[in-house]
């Protein structure tokens, strides 16, 4: 039976920049499962509210109904246990979690202030008081205030990200050989930028960029192919 | 048979801070197996030269001798893979390395600054040459320009260890619910501080604070009863 997922999208429903999203597109993926998504504004609370909450991924499984990606990720693990694992053992699950941290933390923190702007400008127009009065209230100040441009975000995130480029100098993926969920969780952050930004955050000859063509290239493509204004 | 250890000691020899070797310290008493340690400086390039290198730790277990506290870690769970696993699977390795990634470059790049003085006033006077010319050719500057204070250190560690903190909010170790090699990796780090420094480089009701609490209490408390200036 196919999965169905709501999916955060843009004014275009083609865009889908959610970085919680793309985790659970990727770990879908991961495991094997057909999904059919659907796109979700923000400010269509009333479509999810049969997951007692407002906010994406919401996944439908038959009987099953899931909201938040790292909840999402367990069940996937406990009701597909015969598929490939996302977080293998406790140590792997711990991974996932430093990996999901860093992503929302570190990572955000500077790539936020670079597509806030971008975002603003990919979503619907219903959208956007929504977005402007929550996140300039989440920041303290103008969404214009609070943006940074290309060169600064790239500067910032080659020392943000420095534990992550000294790692992915030593192994493909931050999961090992091989990716799994602690790779998607950091990705997703990097599709969010995709999806809604032209600018550059990444220097080419970064092994952080090496690492996001490899994971762009997953599943015969399934995150390159998806329409957005990065590349 | 008692493994021995080389361990970089201060002027009082009973002063051990070296980062790496408190991984395996640390790695050993996890592992259960006894060692003896053999107080090392700086300039003793001689005594471990049986290495093949010249950095500590080095450490002899019967006839084999290994140096690099990574290779030992991997060396400790193939040779006593009957004891407790330091790093447990592919995904667990992965979570080590990203640990001790995030220690050598977002903890150390700004701990480095807040101790480096600090560390100058601890070693052997005869150290002090070498500690100084080497340390300023790779920071680019005298010590004295590269250092921070204890408020600034504090500060600059509170954005830096984000995602660490997110963490240890959701279990007690960045291992899961018990310690392992992740946790030693980051934990020499704070070793290191406490050795030669009285900066208070954590407030108090951070949950890094607590975690490196738990961490001091380990083993009987290894850590917490080394000698050394912090507390």
């Amino acid at each position: 039976m196919t999965i169905r997922m709501y999916d955060l999208a843009g004014a275009d429903p083609a865009v889908r920049f959610s970085p919680y999203c793309w985790r659970i597109r990727m770990a879908l993926a991961h495991k094997g499962l057909d999904v059919e998504t659907i796109p979700w504004r923000f400010s269509d609370k009333s479509a999810i509210s049969f997951s007692g909450q407002g906010a994406v991924p919401v996944i439908r499984d038959g009987d099953n109904v899931l909201h938040d990606s790292w909840a999402i990720a367990d069940y996937l693990d406990t009701h597909y246990a015969d598929r490939p694992a996302l977080m293998d053992g406790p140590q792997g699950r711990a991974l996932a979690n430093f990996a999901r941290h860093f992503a929302q933390t570190a990572f955000s923190a500077i790539a936020f202030k670079a597509v806030i702007l971008d975002i603003y400008n990919v979503i619907d127009e219903g959208d956007r008081p929504y977005f402007r009065q929550s996140r300039e209230a989440r920041v303290g100040k103008t969404m214009e205030d609070f943006a940074i441009g290309e060169d600064e975000a790239r500067a910032q995130l080659r020392i943000a990200l420095s534990p992550l480029r000294a790692l992915l100098q030593e192994q493909d993926f931050v999961n090992g050989h091989a990716p799994a969920f602690a790779d998607y969780c950091l990705f997703g952050g990097f599709m969010w930028v995709r999806g809604v930004s032209p600018k550059k955050i990444l220097a080419e000859d970064d092994p952080v960029y090496a690492w996001r063509e490899r994971m762009l290239d997953l599943f015969n493509g399934l995150a390159r192919k998806a329409p957005g204004v990065g590349a």
